[in-house]
């Protein structure tokens, strides 16, 4: 037999000049069959048996065993994706990394159960070689789902009770949120809040643990506001906590730190004057903000760069590892 | 033979408690071997064959000849997915309409030759059972492709040179243009310019068509500048249009509507009370703007669930059509 990779594949356009019809004459009988002539049809059906035609797509999937694609799948609701700007610096430099391999990602969101089952349906079915799994939340129940599809994945963050199903790309967060303790209270500082995110997220249970450890005996629990990642949350927080008296706001995310920036200037209150705002993120936001934010750099691009490679490792067969990243602090004007 | 689908498929769990191994240990079995000791192996090998676990990811696929999925296939710029409200509002309807089928929504972005290129074989392999195409140019090099892959595909816009081989989805731009150059008219305004978009897209070109068309006599083609959609080239555009002398613009989207807003106030002009501002899209950004934006509505919700029904029936075998939807002229204070 020769190499079938040796020669040209003939393509719908080929069955249609021997067929003498247009190629969505063609394309309608391999699709069963529905409003096209008779005659039409048996031309076409005899184009396709003489080129050698294969209207099996899987044909390649099947020989190769891959299929050359991997999946940014985010279990949050898809709005998130445009109002996060964190998942957007994700998924770009994953579409980079995976574009110098000639791999295809593609972007699965799985939000609400329905999605989830439909997701999984579509992994379990071989359409992806393996799986970036992209989830503000520890626990996650498609994890546990893909573990049992034996799909190679790779999680962005820890996630709780599977840290040796799978390898993991995670941030040093307590050792970050120290960082930005240690930056408030040696300017001088003393009543410093904590706008948190949510406790069953690493971000918003490891970053509160950092801040606490570095304050010490100075920590004050009821100067921390639980939010939820979000502006408003953020907004919210940080009106409660001016109530109670603060000169410094370490906020779980930029997008909370904004919120309370604004919440700030509706209660007259200056930042950085009267009360010092910081973040955590520098996702885009941080810098463009009026007064741009002080914030701890998250490695956006290693991280992204990171989940490829520890995927195609995994692929390649080997057992999962756990990478933790280096942050940054970065001082602007309003901390 | 039993009906495969009558009994629970074993899945790696299973294969794991069979062979007295971890979850993780299977998975290195199946994909490779690596990492693995010979007794695990073996263990899991034997495992494997007493359970009738089948490791073939296709072949649910194959035997149904469905992916399930369709793809949102977007042939720009990844950055555009998050820059240009008017793709998140197109995506969103187009999940909520396929999620209601247990369909996939597989997110693919195709801005650069390579990803084109990895994009195709993607959708060639099978791993998708339709496409809708967003782009906002007429040309597309990867719709020829498509036509030839044989795929099942419906685009958002019209395709030139393809009119008659896929279904499309599509507003009346030229009507939607004539609505916005009446208003304005209506209002008094005598000197209405336009920023239009690039003439190969077909919002660029028929809103223009629409636009002239209206206003007849009093068109004056001095008063066009052309934009790309952006709200930097809104900004510049603005600026020519205020040297030249005008009392209202029409801008073909409402991000470039945005950036003549700000030229304006860069300009010490005041909008709408020295010069009229309006916009087309009504993507989110025109409602919050300060001040809002005066703009022609596109009925996205409409256009996603259209594009989604009109790909299942091109999958059931029917023709290609082309549907043309209203639009709606949104009148705020902007002009």
């Amino acid at each position: 037999m020769s190499d079938p990779t040796a020669r040209r594949k003939p393509t719908i356009r080929d069955i249609a000049e021997r067929a003498g019809v247009s190629r969505s004459t063609v394309s309608r009988v391999i699709n069963g069959g529905h409003w096209v002539s008779p005659d039409a049809r048996v031309a076409v059906e005899k184009a396709i048996v003489d080129s050698g035609y294969t209207a099996n797509h899987h044909a390649r999937s099947l020989a190769t065993g891959r299929a050359g694609s991997m999946a940014f799948l985010l279990t949050e609701p898809q709005q998130l994706l445009f109002d996060d700007p964190t998942f957007a610096l994700l998924l770009r430099g994953a579409a980079e990394a995976l574009a110098q391999r000639s791999m295809t990602l593609v972007l699965l969101v799985a939000g609400t159960t329905a999605e989830r089952e439909s997701v999984a349906h579509f992994i379990r079915a071989g359409h992806v070689d393996g799986v970036m799994l992209i989830s503000s939340h520890e626990s996650e129940p498609l994890l546990d789902e893909l573990i049992d599809i034996g799909i190679p994945t790779v999680c962005c963050g820890l996630p709780l009770g599977h840290e040796k199903d799978v390898s993991t790309i995670s941030v040093d967060e307590v050792g970050s949120a120290r960082t930005m303790a240690a930056h408030l209270r040696d300017a001088g500082h003393r009543r410093i809040g904590m706008i948190t995110g949510p406790d069953d997220t690493p971000g918003g249970r490891y970053r509160l643990v950092g801040f606490r450890e570095e304050l010490g005996d100075a920590f004050d629990p009821s100067l921390v506001e639980a939010g939820d990642y979000s502006f408003e949350s953020g907004q919210t927080a940080m009106a409660r906590l001016l109530e109670r008296g603060v000169d410094a706001v370490f906020a779980a995310n930029d997008r909370m730190a904004a919120g309370a920036v604004a919440a700030a200037r509706h209660a007259g209150v200056r930042v950085p004057e009267d009360v010092a705002v910081a973040g955590f993120d520098d996702s885009g936001l941080a810098a463009t903000h009026e007064p741009p934010l002080t914030t701890i750099r998250q490695p956006w691009d290693q991280i992204s760069a990171r989940m490829v490679s520890a995927l195609l490792d995994v692929i390649a067969g080997a057992p999962p590892r756990s990478v933790v990243l280096d942050t940054e602090l970065v001082v602007r004007a309003s901390a």
